[in-house]
């Protein structure tokens, strides 16, 4: 048997209200797993996908598949993997699924290659998985799931990452209700065009909740959740979307909006104690709805994709 | 003779690149000096203007005027002012020329009716002025002229001005070609609407920049000095500006662009050694396209503001 390594990486929110694009961190749970072994095959299998039935085992038509080939192929090394995928994210979820499995099997194929890569190099790897799963390589997601903690995607070409300081006692409640948006079917609801009044108001906000985050001045991150661009397009697609929004910021949270495209719908909240209580306003919605759902709470968290 | 001060505010620098709009700073100098006199007559009335001769002292048509005739109306007060005004920054350079006598009244008017206004209501009043002078109520170049340092307006419904962290060795160099250009025609040449994918890029940038004053970064304030909305626009206004910029970040600037909305050409630099060099190479720009020019060196000044 090869030499193996099994890695964890995080659920992500990205977005963040006024950070379309660019903004995402890192949560506690939920989490995938990917476990890769080396081999002298030259290819790529996939086993076994634990905890998603939907997912395939062609490693051509799955993230994982496609981050270790590009790995693999970049290095040189003549090498193939075999891989365990354990899904704690549910796909199409809005918080970072389909990134999560990517940055696992980046790093995972980093360390089995002997460490060739710099952790900035495995984001644009990462991000060939994200171009398989939603026909664009977004690094929103895929960013803070490799660093942790809050990052800004400054640029993508060249791919520019900075990660911001994270206050403290921030805290994210998620609620997923239990549907699927597709990331293409969120995106192509957004208009191709932004007034540039409101590109001015939203880049205001940017600069606000960065500002936020590194004086640790909750009350500016809670000024600064705002989203003029996307959220007004997209908060249909949600139900339930306004009142868990309302019921969030009225028990105390410093901001709620759509995690990614959605379903997911997220709140950031100063404190455990906090997050308690706007976590228990939220279930409150959608149990009142009728609405099926899962639900978590999270620091926002510094740990990026790890061995386990 | 009634009580009487008099207020020194410096020019600034707005937009900053990616921040259009938002983004603005102060220097030490050039500045403006208005004295204010309390008077029984209940009307503003200007004694004189120095250092200008374009300037009307019909308190009704200069910024001044209208200034102190919207404080002293919230304030309901039935005093009036006598002014001097000192003009030590050219109208239409594009480094808040107009804000500064903004800033410089509202604080002496403020002064003289016993400090009952915050700051930041202050900069609502000098907006007054902005209005009058370009005929739109901006405030990122009146909030660094009254705040010093670097300011965000983060939202202007409500106005939320945020006073940035100001890394200590930031130097600019300011080239004021003689010429003028009008706010409005700069304004008019600006597309009403960005493209999604080149906000994204801007606010990306406005994170960057952010960022990077917080963590003293010079390098990632360097890599976020970019403009993907007016710059494009607005350089063809400045003759030399494409060879103005390009000698500036040759001879080391973190970056430069269009001051306001020009002519002003400014120049961000480490230190003021560096910022020394960049002020020669643009000097020598200027001479030998035989353009006629005003040239300033100022580090990024934390004063705003201040009876003198």
């Amino acid at each position: 048997m090869g030499r193996r390594v099994r890695v964890r990486a995080p659920a992500t929110v990205s977005n963040l209200n006024c950070g379309f694009d660019v903004l995402g961190f890192a949560l506690n749970e939920p989490y995938d797993i990917v476990e890769v072994e080396l081999t002298r095959s030259r290819s790529v299998e996939i086993e076994a996908i634990t905890g998603c039935e939907t997912l395939s085992t062609d490693p051509g038509k799955n993230v994982v598949g496609a981050v270790l080939t590009a790995l693999s192929s970049a290095a040189g090394r003549e090498s193939g993997f075999r891989v365990r995928i354990e899904k704690g994210i549910k796909p199409g979820s809005g918080i970072g699924s389909s990134a999560a499995s990517s940055a696992a099997a980046a790093l995972a194929g980093n360390l089995l290659l002997d460490n060739i890569f710099s952790v900035s190099e495995l984001v644009r790897f990462a991000m060939a998985g994200e171009r398989l799963a939603s026909g664009t390589a977004h690094a929103d997601n895929v960013a803070p799931a490799l660093y942790g903690g809050i990052t800004l995607v400054r640029s993508y070409e060249p791919l520019d990452i900075v990660q911001l300081h994270v206050p403290g006692a921030l805290f994210c409640v998620i609620i997923h209700p239990e549907m699927e948006i597709r990331t293409s079917v969120a995106r192509s609801l957004l208009d191709p065009h932004v007034p540039l009044a409101t590109a001015v108001r939203q880049w205001g906000n940017v600069g606000g909740l960065v500002a936020g985050f590194y004086r640790e001045d909750y009350n500016l991150i809670s000024r600064s959740l705002e989203d003029f661009v996307a959220e007004p397009k997209r908060a249909a697609l949600i139900p339930g979307f306004r009142e868990l929004k309302e019921s969030a910021i009225k028990s105390g949270a410093l901001g709620a909006g759509i995690s990614g495209s959605g379903p997911s719908v997220f709140a950031l909240c100063r404190g455990a104690a906090a997050a308690g209580a706007v976590l228990k306003s939220m279930q409150e919605v959608m149990m009142t709805a009728g609405l099926e759902f899962k639900a978590y709470l999270s620091p926002v968290s510094l740990r990026g994709a790890e061995t386990c």
